[in-house]
Formats: structure tokens, C-alpha cells, sequence
């Protein structure tokens, strides 16, 4: 917790972190419990058991882990910054290898049904958003953790990376969404109106996203909460390319 | 244009807002055109032609008019903060007509076709973000306009206001994206993804609400272009509860 803050603010704060992880952990639960007890669990077969891993990896990766990916700069703004960096970069890494297996897992289940990819909204929404995490990642790595261009182009990228990264957490949600109501619409549609256990689930679920992307939202954005300036901390902190170049980093 | 930004900060923001204002109508017009040509065009009798003009009022007035209503605040941030205020409301008051014009559109079609109501996820998040939304603009009316608050307490809830702001722009973005996957699937899906002329009119639709969201979420947010602070226009600014209070108005 910051000390900057006074004691009413870091209640405030911790009450927001704490309901943001219940949400998040709340909606892979919720997804997991719908597509486990409605949709017959999960396999690795091109089945649509396989398919029932592509909502539950996307909503794992590229929502919850992705959302704390970015909230660890709020968390532990206090911390020596590099260390925030990696634990930023691992979280990300994380982030993209399960969102991969999701993606894999429609896209086999497709093949092996022979149903066409890529004609909806949804898939545009998910493959826009899944290409620009993964050029995020690697421009993030690229820019911060190794970096290989100059002190001035990484002051010029860094609010780019960082909007980027909210736009990105706000495209995962829409993109989980648009999902849930494709799928419903598939699954359920003749009863969806009669408010069967399944679709109520499912649009708790949806709920339950946007709330946990307006919780991290508020966290990320609010200006109380970010990273104090630390000039002792910039001048000491260590870059392979900082140290030649004898400049002042830029971070996150 | 703000004299405070350099010259190429100036070009790159006429540009952006020339984006944003080019991609809201292009929306505006898309959805126009797609209940229009491919659902029969408009009426006001209970008919499927009345639902029609339920996404071209919530596009219009929930998504375009009210991110220009809070781009005011940006492209006009060297005039007076007083006639900004005027405008933000008049502009949100207009989206909040048409909004409603939209929404009894889509309650008045199901009440004659028999169509049960709120079930969807669609609907759970549009009459969300509505409600909402009409909190949001008395809010802002009794704190901002007629401001019925203290300084202090208004000091307080602007930053409340103003993320719930950008909040609920995503929100009537990815309500409208909901609505178009449903009217799609419930439209097309037989021949969705034969990649037929409506359904890929009505994917851009949706990746072009996008990027109008995205571009309006970046020039808010972005510090550069928000209102410069001046004292002394804040020491002149005209309210009728500062006047007799003696303190500094706080304004969005």
C-alpha cells in the first residue's frame, strides 16, 4: 500500500483491488461451471468438449490474467520497479500462452466440425484483439524489459503501451461478451426467453465481466493511485541500454 | 486548438478528432443503412419497421452524441468553462432524448409482437448502461449546472463523473455491439457465414464502433489534452452556490 495515500484512500483502494479479484476469479469460475455443467466439461479431441476450452482459457488469459498483468503497477507501486516489470512481463507471458490454447481450441473444434472460422463479429472482435496482445507483448518486451530503443522513442511509446493496454483489457471483455451471446444464441435460443438456469448463468457472467473491467478501470486510470515519481529510483535503475547511453529510463 | 500543445501535437490532435467524428457518423449511417435496406426501413406502428429504429437511435444518441458530448470538453478547452458546461448538457440531453426515443422503440415492438423483454445479455447491459446514463446526466445537472452541492463535495464526485463518463461510453459501445450479434443470429444465422452482404456491413459496423471508442477513449484520457488549469478563470467562473459560498467551483 502507498504511504502517500492517506488511510481512508488505502481502505478505498484495497476494497477495490480485493472486489476486483473476486470478480475476476468469480467470472473463470461462473465459465468454467457453465461450460463444465451445461456443455459436458472438456477434452482435447476437436470435440465440442474442446471447444468448452475456448471460453474458459479466454476469459483465464486474456481477461483476468491480462487485467492483473496491469494491476500489479498499482499493487506493488511501491516496490523496486524493475521487479514490478518482470512480474508485469510474466503475467503476460501467462496471459498469452492460455489465451493461445484458446484459440487453438476453436479453432480445432471448427476443423474437425468443419464449421467455417472468422465470419463473425465475435472472431473479428477476438482475433483484433488477440493480435494486437500479442504485438503489445513483444513491442512491451522489446521497448521495457530488454530494451532495445533509445531513452526518447520509450518516453514517446510508454503512454501509447499503457492506453493500449487498458484499450486491450476493454476488447478482451467485449470480445467475452459477444461471445457468451454467440453461444447462447446457438446453444439455447428456442428458450432463452423463458430465463432457463443456463442463459441466467451465462448473462450473470457477462455482468460480472463488465463490473470487473470497470473495477480495474477505475483502478488503473484513477491518479491517486499511480506509481509515486521516484527520481532516486530512475537514476539508479538498471538498463542495459540506459547504462550506455547514460539517459533516464522509461517505464510503465 | 490548445496554443499549449506544440505544433505537432495540434496536427495529430485535428486529426484524431477528424477520425472520431468521420467514424461515429460512418456508424451512424451504416446502421442507418442496414435496417433500412435489409429489414424494411421505418415506421412508428408496432412493426418490426418501429425496432429498426431502435440501434439507429441508440448508435445515434447513446454512443455518438454522447462522446461528443464529452469530447466538448477537449476540442473546446481554451473557451469558457461555463458555455463548455451549457454545451456538454445541451449535447447529453439530446442523446438522453433520442436514447429514450430508441428504447420505447424496441419495448413498443415486443409489446406488439409478444416478444418477451430483458431476457438477453444485450438487454441486461443496454438497460444498465441507461439507467445509469440518466443518473449520470441528473447527477451532473445538479452538480455542474445548477450545482445544488458544496465546492467540496464537488470537488469529490468530478473525477466520479468523469470516469463514469468514459465507463459508460464502452458501455452503450459494447451494448451495440451485443445488439448487433443478436439481431444477426436471429436475422441471418443460417447464411452468417456464407459471409453474406448484411452480415459483413453489420461486422464493420461493429469494428467501426470500435475504433470510435477507442479513438474518443484516447483523446479523453490522454493528459495533453485536457483543459488546461486556470486560476483565474476559476476565481471569475460564475456559479450561484460559489458566489455565496465564497470558494472555487470545480468543473468536469
Amino acid at each position: 500500500m502507498d504511504e502517500s495515500l492517506p488511510c481512508s484512500g488505502r481502505s478505498v483502494f484495497a476494497v477495490l483491488v480485493g472486489a476486483s479479484q473476486l470478480l475476476g476469479l468469480t467470472a473463470v469460475v461462473l465459465t468454467g461451471v457453465w461450460m463444465g455443467k451445461y456443455h459436458g466439461g472438456y477434452a482435447w479431441d476437436g470435440s465440442a468438449q474442446e471447444f468448452n476450452l475456448h471460453p474458459l482459457c479466454m476469459v483465464l488469459g486474456l481477461v483476468f490474467l491480462q487485467g492483473d498483468a496491469i494491476l500489479v503497477y498499482r499493487v506493488f507501486r511501491n516496490e523496486a520497479k524493475r521487479n514490478i516489470k518482470i512480474l508485469h512481463g510474466i503475467i503476460h507471458l501467462l496471459a498469452l500462452i492460455i489465451s493461445i490454447v484458446g484459440f487453438v481450441a476453436v479453432f480445432d473444434f471448427h476443423k474437425a466440425a468443419k464449421i467455417p472460422d472468422m465470419y463473425s463479429l465475435h472472431s473479428w472482435c477476438g482475433m483484433i484483439t488477440m493480435v494486437l496482445f500479442c504485438l503489445q507483448w513483444v513491442m512491451g518486451l522489446l521497448f521495457f524489459l530488454f530494451p532495445v530503443a533509445s531513452s526518447q522513442l520509450r518516453a514517446v511509446y510508454l503512454p501509447v503501451h499503457v492506453f493500449c493496454g487498458l484499450l486491450l483489457l476493454v476488447m478482451a471483455v467485449g470480445s467475452s461478451l459477444l461471445g457468451i451471446t454467440e453461444k447462447l444464441l446457438f446453444s439455447i435460443m428456442p428458450t432463452y426467453s423463458l430465463f432457463p438456469a443456463e442463459g441466467v448463468l451465462a448473462n450473470v457472467l457477462g455482468i460480472v465481466l463488465v463490473c470487473f473491467g470497470a473495477v480495474l478501470g477505475y483502478l488503473i486510470t484513477k491518479d491517486d493511485y499511480r506509481r509515486p515519481p521516484n527520481p532516486e529510483e530512475e537514476a539508479l535503475s538498471v538498463h542495459f541500454k540506459t547504462l550506455t547511453e547514460g539517459g533516464t529510463p522509461a517505464t510503465p
